[in-house]
């Protein structure tokens, strides 16, 4: 069982999507969600206070600042802008897929942990996550 | 085939576990390791010496610093103490979960390879991880 | 069905291996690919600007530096070398195994998706890295 879930992004952070993926699951086994991207990842995090979301996005912009900062300025992939190249390092640094068990057709995740894509990128994208349920 | 390992945590650090993986698992899959929990990780590393440990622990508390240190003032989910946001991020950059192949009842680790829990949190915690083999 | 591919590196950075995986899928299932070692990492990346490659290799070198920097001189597990601990920080930051979902016999990676390992030993290495697709 599978199929691709598509997810529209408007500029860095984190888009929750933890319902699209309940209202799929079925059965037992081990679900897959894959990103079909290098420049946007996957996290499980705290689903309650929406600080959290943008406490990450602040932190890993500092890790990871844009290429227009003097100190990124070895950096050669940068035909895209400032943000190619680091998004490139934070889908490096962030998982690319998460797997899930899935027990009587519910995935078992503790309660306070969510679904989120977080996007790198400035510009709009339609990114794509391939779930997969053998 | 699935349960839960619980383990007692006493403050920041990394927890071995490998041995009750290796009395549960058998037959041939994929093993999974799961964490509930959004402020904690698990880590496949070096197994022989304890200061891989302790270094590792230094590490990142030096690249995720407290809230308390200045330079991370500009975090605001931090109801719960200086290490409350830091938790959050060190469990976004390192493992959720563990994915293993088992074959003929053994997990295909290299020789060095053990696993653990990574604690991020100050105060006594119980966690729970899902061990989930098909 | 599983097997083990042997990668030798010579140095620092990203060594691509997509095409003996292709070669070797098939059928349906979830693909895993996992590194026994604990110094080297596995991870997908851009595969079509070789500056992607040395461009990550440069950014985790300076976010991980050797031991001799002064900045790491908190380090203790240095016995093989500046190298040793540094490596053991990455692998613990970047991925131990991939998981790939493969369909009718192809892998579900999107266009611009590559299978690399990442060396971060100074040393020559022969690297074992097991394929499984149950």
């Amino acid at each position: 069982m599978h199929r691709v879930i598509e997810i529209p992004t408007t500029g860095p952070g984190l888009y929750g999507f933890t319902d699209q993926v309940v209202d799929w699951v079925q059965g037992d086994g081990l679900l897959t969600l894959f990103i079909q991207h290098t420049s946007a990842s996957l996290l499980i995090q705290e689903n309650a206070d929406a600080q959290v979301q943008s406490d990450l996005q602040a932190y890993f912009t500092r890790l990871v600042p844009p290429a227009s900062d003097p100190k990124m300025a070895y950096l050669k992939h940068i035909y895209e802008g400032p943000d190619d190249m680091p998004a490139h390092i934070k889908a490096a640094m962030l998982p690319v897929s998460l797997h899930i068990p899935v027990i009587s057709g519910r995935m078992c995740l503790g309660t306070w942990q969510g679904i989120y894509l977080f996007e790198h990128r400035e510009a709009p994208h339609m990114r794509k996550v391939v779930a997969h349920l053998p």
